[in-house]
């Protein structure tokens, strides 16, 4: 294995913020080396509790300092989208990973350009933050779209549902911040590039704050002429929701709804069935891990104790006599000593 | 933030092998130090990709070489059930985290035992392995119960179904390795003791191998008079699935099913609403940085490209100009640069 | 065809009530001839509406008056329980068809003489009121059962909720009003007698009222040894469930729930999809000629008017040439006659 | 109540034959008096076993022979739709109610003929079959709308899907006979009417009959800039579908899907709970009480027997007994009489 992946994180805002917890307590094989921001004090703050990590004002200063020593060796760039242009101009000569968050930049010049940097490197090394890729539904749905096994995909209807929006949210971000994610995943999904985009507006919501008309219908098409379109609604109030249905010749399937993708098929509705207990349960098994894990590096237990043990084992013993002689089996405990507490087992 | 953990891994068999890779590879602030099994070749195996790990074949040899010097600091303890008592013994004296997998040992006696060694040592040091209350459902159906918000927990309907049984499954081990699992997550739910348990064998599925009756249904009492009953069914063929029903005197709660906790209470049924997109693609988001790490490690791009973000950029500008015109606007590309490679986007 | 069925209806409470408007409104081939009430009142009230109805004291009376005649060759029992007995002994021998409410009667020995003097008449002549063999889904999962598609049925678990329990309800009358559905449902899905009924009683609902021990969890085996257990809770109130999950060696099918039968085999969960617009719009296009026959029989109109299909073939005509150029077509109406009013189409 | 509805029916061939069917079978107060069929024969089938009803070849006829000495009192159209026309200018005079199939005429201008004939008449004699306004979903939905419950409606998402074809369906028949549907609903939902319609032609599937481009998305827009939706694709082989999702507001609600009226509103999604008995077996009450007419007008029992009141009256009293002593209650019933047969019961 390498050496841990060392990141500069630009940007110590809500996605900045973020994206340093989740460095610096979920992601195996990296640290957080070095926070920038415009305003040092929350670069300051945000480092204040990750040992090692530095605080800096400007990526010039941070690079000068860190990676040509090898104390930072990748970049997540997480500023507003209008200073990603520099950011990644700044970020491409060092030659490391550089992760940047949506969009790349905000209009497709500026993204020329820095396509133009990347392709002179000669060696790509920016990836795009387009996080939907990575959620297990949209993967599903893109696989099944590939395997062929409803025939050809024909069209896709996208809701982007937000309860509200951030103040200073405009209607020109209503494309740029929300839709940009279902342009990525209709080229993603289709594995085709968009030919035309169509925006109707009609009826707005009384929820939505002046200067936006808000829900919008886009009407989107592809090469190949997959029609697809998203009904955008940012001040949909109910709450947040991200789902897509897709018309395939020989079947309809659902995706961000609850109970994972949702297929119609001749003679059937449904979903697949869990196969084992990893599939069910792999996910409470890294989080009982991990639990074990922060609570032994503070010197604590994070689960059930060995009373817990006791307890069950004295319920088993009862439950295959039980098993045996078809009658109630009473379960009889000893008192539970003091180290374990009271209350809740 | 302390010192990773270092962990020796006692049993390097399924469950082993599997807690082993979850250490390597996901989990935050802990490592692989030790690995132990009888048979020295699979701990050996077990190690060969884990820089600065080491086999043996007991763990006496593992504790007396690394645990003085620091080496190993913590133990996880995944051999067969019946070996857990002589590996608790062995370890408690360690003075060290330990996380032993359930069941903590396969009878009340024994179980016992190893309580009182760890009251005697005056300081709680054993995690047992029931990661169910690590489960997301689980922990939002025992937090409802707390809260009171529908009145008094009546009745639990538990099911707990496999496809199919290993080799050598014991018709005790239905209670023992299987309803287990159920006495805790029961306990945990109520916060309460089991007080009495007993077993109903009814029709068999020819589908059960010689020796076992499966399935059994295993009726419980806690000590309020919370009534539980168990579907305990091994070789149900048709999938996993591990769900239970909660009667309330104001509502029932379903976990364990597709689409998160569903309720019935006065007037509606249903669950709750996505409030937003962090619990929506929190998983993704960890999942796209865990990618970007990983792929950076090995010096590549683990996700979408910079031709991505200049792709949705262009559709971007369209669909702003469409949002201001009403009309169809092309989305017109660059040719796409030979870095970029061909086929899906 | 036959003549109409001319029903004497005994028993004008609220079950006898809503079968006099369901003859009288909804059944085809069938028309309320007389109803008997103790409370004489009441059967004139329930009659004043029927034309050719008559109302009487007692169900000897309506006999003499009106069978020899022919005004009534039917009898429809809907007294409470402890009275069926004896309107049963009066009406068998008339040798016309009944229809009872369950139960047939209250205990097995009363219930006995029944099938005694029905043998003895050599003819069968009694229905018991048993409506769950005519609810779609349980036929749906008796047919699945029947099938073998699954392999052998191995389990039921019902669920009998209502919100609460009208003035007087005992706990006996749990067993006797509430699970006899159980019992006849589980003989009908079956195929198979029951053989043994136990009763748990655990924590009460504090919603009960005085006497009643609500839930209680009632456990049957039949003659095959299939178990089955009904949670009979009769003050959930949150609502009323009927529902059932039947185990079988090849799958798991849950009905009562919200979308019909469900359905978790190998790979997949889920139910049937509609095969035509019969099956999704039967029921809608009865209401639709019951609608339009209720109106006229009114001299009135009762639904869309011309105007909607005016207005509709306009829509249409825009449509056809939207389709052909692509483009956005107006509609454009007339002025609406003041015949069909205004307001909503 | 006024004597029966006897109606003329136009047109004996699917719709037709299904009507007939309909009126005689399942609608109370109705009955078919006559059927007209340009094919003679058809029309004598039709009515062979439908006592009294008489058949014609052209709609004069009937009219001649029966409406003046009142055998027939109303007319039901049922005819391809570009016989509707002739079929309402003959029928109209008559002044008795006058149900005609969808559509009303197949363009607007013979559609405004019909209006004009019966404005001049003075009364509305003329109900389109547009039944989806009975439909209980719709009805619900309709109501939501107007209830103002979750804001104003803001759009419509709609789908109208089908298996496939019968030969001879057009390119325009989509949208004549399928999205036809969908402009009566939007308009019903909505209560305003619809102003343009647009056709978007993408993809097509390879499952379409040649000179049809299958699916098709209609985008349409009402009086206050609701905008709807409808993805219409008649060869999409998995099933049938017609579904709705509006956007409110304050929600989003789904019809058409499985359970019944689906919303997600601040906080929670879900549907509505079933308040008592009558909500979930009124339908399986009316099928009860109709098998128990149908069977008693051929002379035999058309559902559970006597034994099947005294096995459960068995079972009711070992219940009771099991409830009170808690223990496990035998059921021992006497031999069946052979008069109930063997078997299933």
């Amino acid at each position: 294995m390498a050496d841990n992946l060392r990141v500069a994180v630009i940007g110590a805002g809500r996605m900045g913020a973020d994206h340093i917890q989740r460095l610096h307590t979920r992601i195996h094989g990296a640290e957080v080396a070095a926070v920038v921001d415009i305003d040092l004090e929350r670069a300051q703050a945000a480092v204040a509790h990750i040992p090692g990590a530095r605080a800096f004002a400007t990526a010039a200063e941070a690079y000068a300092t860190s990676v040509e020593n090898g104390d930072v060796n990748a970049v997540l760039i997480a500023t507003p989208g209008f200073l990603h242009e520099q950011a990644l101009l700044e970020a491409l000569p060092l030659d490391i990973p550089i992760l940047c968050e949506k969009p790349l930049t905000p209009d497709a010049d500026s993204a020329w350009k820095i396509v133009e940097a990347e392709v002179a490197m000669g060696r790509k090394r920016i990836q795009v933050g387009f996080m939907r890729r990575f959620d297990a539904e949209y993967a599903q749905l893109g696989g099944l779209i590939r395997s062929g096994e409803l025939g050809e995909l024909l069209m896709l209807h996208c809701r982007h549902r937000n309860p509200d929006t951030p103040a200073g949210f405009t209607n020109e971000m209503l494309i740029n911040d929300s839709v940009v994610h279902e342009f990525d995943v209709i080229r993603y999904l289709t594995g085709e590039e968009i030919t035309s985009v169509q925006v109707r507006l009609g009826k707005a919501s009384s929820k939505a704050p002046n200067g936006q008309h808000d829900p919008q219908h886009v009407l989107i098409e592809t090469s190949t002429g997959v029609l697809a379109d998203v009904e955008i609604f940012v001040n949909a109030q109910f709450g947040y929701e991200v789902a897509t249905q897709a018309a395939f010749e020989d079947g309809i399937v659902d995706i961000g709804g609850d109970g994972g993708p949702y297929l119609r098929r001749a003679g059937r509705w449904g979903g697949t069935v869990t196969p084992g207990f990893e599939a069910r349960f792999g996910a409470a098994y890294d989080a009982e891990i991990q639990s074990w894990v922060d609570a032994a590096l503070r010197g604590e237990i994070g689960g059930p104790s060995a009373w817990d043990g006791y307890a069950t084992a004295a319920c088993c013993e009862a439950g295959v006599e039980a098993q045996k002689s078809g009658e109630k089996v009473a379960v009889v405990l000893r008192e539970r000593p003091a180290l374990y507490g009271e209350g809740a087992p």
